[in-house]
């Protein structure tokens, strides 16, 4: 049974008997090794989170981004293969800035995730005259957060090319525990403050080290301040907000 | 015996002794994985059900798009590996959009649902000037509905790019129960509203979950509205409606 | 040797040891898995019939096209997989197309077969400016019948590139019986009519279902009418003609 | 010993330790299950004669090409897989018709021969701007007949692309009889008349069927009238004149 | 298990179902055979240190490469297969090359690090218009020191496409004892010269050899002096300013 | 130690652990299946033989070319694969009339030599814009003999792309035997007519049929008289001449 | 274990576990299977010295060239496969008069060595505009000597595409045994003349043949003289002064 089955798992685009595409379940396995990201959706807009992970007190915890601006309107949060990333990202980047230019308008949140997907579909094909595309799956999920005339949307799109939008979504190491939380805690009132406080409690939760302002990062999109990734001060606030609200019931 | 059959169903494009194709029937297995779909056409139109599998009650259904339009006369709902449909729909809607331009006239029914199954057939193949094909088969079937000169038709093509027309036809993991159901309950004078209430008291016996108006969707195509996918409020008004004819005997 | 054997059938161009292409020959077992086709030509023209096998009550019948029109004067019933014969019938239609353009005449029925024989050898071949090829061997047989200079002609194409001239051949699933039948019952002197009558009687022979005027279907090709596909009402006349003569013997 | 051999004769253009090259020998041996195909050369001309295999009495003997016309001046007769000849043969073609062209003058016998081997020794090449090559050794011999300055000459090609001038030569599934029979009775002033009987009685020795003037075919190349494939009408003479010439001894 | 394994570690681009890529961490592996380098940054600059392994005394160790200039402001060491490296900081030149002379400004240390990163994930790829990619991962690690507008900086570059900005890292052979040491001794005002002797006291204690003048080489980037690396005579100040602090506490 | 070996040897360009390339050495015994072919260099000229296998009486021995020439000053003896021989000929004419054409001088020998092994060197390489290279090593030796500034030489040159210049070289099935006998026998005083009988007295020593006029051939290359292969009345000249010499000490 | 290792030693650009590439460790294999070369380093210039294997006595050895001139300023001597080393040379001599016609100046030894080392690195690639790569690792090693603006140089070259700098290098087969002799011997006041003493001794005492005039060959660059290889008569003066020095203590 289990040579049988190693048999299909090895090639890049070969379906099991089953209908099984091994290769790309794989690239999935190897997101659940990745640091946790999670993204909260609410009326008012998007906070994504991510834990950095320092190997090293030495490592520079800045120069891990797992958040990354795509366009004005909106970013992405990623788990997985940091490397595989920054192909999909700039892959968006340029697909948001020729959609701005041809129509003159911000590229749709959906539009831009169908296009990541498009990319991640395409994994094994040969020379592209326009841009160049991976011989195996991409490594990597990401977490979408954006606005645009739909007001804000979270959106996931992993390693198989597929895409749905969420209210509240995590991936990563800590997925399991952190999506039954965001589960038991997400309703649709949520303000943006409240989202924010979720999205850290939750990685406090299913981080190994004790979180604290340089080793998580958050970002937000919102129709007044656009996509922006906190600053260090803010990141203080916010941690210290969690610290305080963890002491006491939270009365906002 | 079953050694060496793995040998051969391995190679994409290789024949067994017995002149089979196994990649082929494999990726047909991949659809049996897939959430239902259903077709009924009825001389007044065609009605296309599926049923949306949430894995989340985070996830928004709504960004779970299982039928799709391809041209304003016709559309398709879908089974299998959600990606791969996404580029059988784009080649459609190319295909469409060039035969309207170049022949002032809607492109027939039958010859989008050939453009389709040539592209499924020609996967495995090297660089296309015009537009790009899998390295393996699409792991996806479609429900192809649509209207032209010849009337309200309803065709199924599956990866092996075969194409036939269908009175009525289920696709995905619950097509076998549902396939029995349509037989005995589908007849050529079926009204639309008789059509809508077939496919839906279809998907409510083989899905797992209970129905409800956020985990199915309707589409129809008729002459006089064309294509068009029920909007929320018509999908509450239809699934009130099978409540209530399952609650007493239908007298229309 | 067995083991031996299947080192050599799974490579599309390898010979054995014994000289022999597996790849080819089990391409051919593809066609015995197809339904039964029939040809006959007389002195008046040709008789193509075919078995339609509708797997469901739901299939419309009409949708299965077994039977084509490659041009004016000829046509062509096949055996196998159906998706491939699109193919091929595709690059006869360019064919006869390009020659009628070219040196205003039609095409003759030799040269339209070796067309498509040459794109049968042409399998496993790269990048071909005019027009794609296969990867694996075609899995289909046709039945070319066509009207020219030389008479009403039948001919035979395999997917090993070979074809032959035939009085009378058939292909498919029942090939073995009904060629035997053919055999006895073929004469050189046969009218158009009677050559109707045996195809149909020899399509019963090896049918498993019941004949009725809705799973066969026939076409003819005359110097009077060119090559042309019996309607409905044709067939149900000729195997109402058929199931009389078997109830009598016929005086014609 | 014989699984390592067997390590060899899969690869197309690898060499086995004792220097051999496998496939090629085993596309040699395809022609061993050909027909029987013979030549024989006299200082008047060349006389080609085939074999029909006929499989079934319904398919038309006229319609097998064993024997083709290459240009006015010289022709081939083929054993082996005859799709592949159609390949070889028309390459020929092309070369004939353009060095009459370029040069004003019929190519040369050998130059032609040379330009066929030349072809078959690039099996397995890449895109070729002029024309198609094979990704396999091509499974067919030609004997090549032709006149030119040097006289009537009678060429051997196999698959290897090696080529010899030859006397008299058989080949196919009876050539080594053939061959034995041919050099016990060749003999340098052969009349052209000799040489039709002397391959008329090889081949009707090494036939399973019995020979007759439908199941074999001769075509000759003399100066008086270049290239020509023998009518039916001359096939009925000369078999008979066979028949007499066995009832009696000779005595020209 | 180990059986299992290595039909994953073979593949190029494949993922091993546990999500892992063999390949890139065997690359990985080659670097643990190289000779050990290291930085140290500080914010008066970063200094780099290698060792050079000569394997013979007829060997000039001067012609031992392991740190070189990319551009004025930033330079790298290396560790593991040096002729790899040397593609690895070609691409850096042109890139900081191409900067310059489009932006007239110095390309950014992050942007030079990223840049060469895009290179290593791209290995396996096909033709490039622009520049030639390994047909493997890289098996060299990176460490880049530059200095630009967000002052000194020193970054991490793995065959993974990995990178991180490190206050200070040690790679090659002797890595793990040289970066223990380094996260004991460092602190975030060391000055330049306190840096110089951390990275050859480092370095001495995990050389097999006896450090001298020779078989270490040092590099500095300062804002004041650039990207420059040590004459012959600088080295064997700092050597025996090493060997002094031994001798006796350090006292600035 | 068996099966490993054979799993380099497969390999068109892989090494063996030992630093061997197998493929290359059974090219090289694909020349000891060959015919016999010998060379001897005097400071008259150089004189080439070659033994003729004719595998049947019926085969026209003068259409077995086994010395050919390649321009008016230089020739070439061959053993092993003849068509591949003759890719490597028509490589060394293009290659010798373009430098005459350019340069307005014959080419020298060892250029010759060095061209037609730099084609042997590139077997199994891709597309070439100039002309089509072999996808396995060339099985076949040619012993190049020519005449220039530096006088009368001989070259041997195999399929590894190696060549050396020789006094006297014998190549083929007969090799060994013939290369003793040549080394007991040559002295750098010889001449022309001594050369003559010594490769054909060799010749006669290791071939298994008599020696004759027909069965060997030889040609000389010399400043008076050009590269000249001998003709039907020579070769009986030389023979008889060897049979005196046989029947009596010869005197000259 | 060695069943494990031989997966990964067949791939030519597969790292094993440990991070080893194994087949340019057996390229490396290949060049101790060659003839013994050596070079010393001078501060009047460099000698190199080659042993020269004949395998027959009617070999002549002039035509064996394991030394070779790339410029007129510098030179290099070869061990492993000559064909291979024509590539790399030829190369080398491409790269130098390109050098010299666009700065007109000529090429670093270094800069030289450099280049040849990219094209041994580059084994393995596609099609390149400019010159045609090798689908393995070149089996060749080279001593490169030179002098420019820096004084005389010795450099080493190896299938890897790693180069140093040497005072003294042997290569080949006899390289072991050679390099501790010239470990012992060198010394950095050595003259030319005691240079070439000790090539010669230490060729001596690795060859298997006796060392005369004929086996080995010398070649000197100096700033006098450039690159040049020794005459058969200076050959002569350098083996007798050898021979005079042995029997006698040397005074100079």
């Amino acid at each position: 049974m289990f040579l049988t089955r190693s048999e299909y798992d090895r090639g890049v685009s070969t379906f099991s008997p089953e209908g099984r595409l091994f290769q790309v379940e794989y690239a999935i396995e190897a997101i659940k090794l990745g640091s946790t990201a999670i993204g909260v959706a609410t009326s008012e807009g998007v906070i994504l989170g991510v834990e950095k992970r320092a190997t090293s007190v030495l490592l520079e915890a800045s120069s891990i981004e797992k958040i990354v601006e795509i366009d004005s309107h909106l970013g992405a949060a990623m788990s997985g293969l940091t490397a595989d990333a920054r192909t999909m990202i700039d892959h968006a980047r340029v697909e948001t800035q020729n959609h701005a230019l041809h129509f003159d308008e911000p590229m749709k949140v959906e539009s831009v995730t169908q296009a990541v997907c498009d990319l991640a579909l395409r994994f094994g094909e040969g020379a592209d005259g326009e841009e160049r595309v991976m011989s195996r799956p991409f490594g990597v999920a990401l977490l979408i957060a954006g606005i645009d005339e739909n007001g804000p949307q979270l959106y996931h799109a992993d390693p198989s090319g597929t895409f749905y939008r969420y209210d509240a979504k995590a991936i990563g190491s800590g997925s399991e525990g952190a999506q039954a939380e965001l589960q038991n805690e997400y309703h649709s009132s949520l303000t943006l403050a409240e989202a924010e406080q979720l999205v850290l409690k939750t990685l406090k939760q299913v981080m190994e080290e004790k979180l604290d302002a340089k080793n998580v990062q958050l970002a937000s999109v919102t129709k007044e301040q656009n996509f922006r990734i906190y600053t260090d001060d803010e990141m203080k606030v916010v941690v210290e907000r969690l610290e305080g609200s963890e002491a006491q019931p939270t009365t906002s």
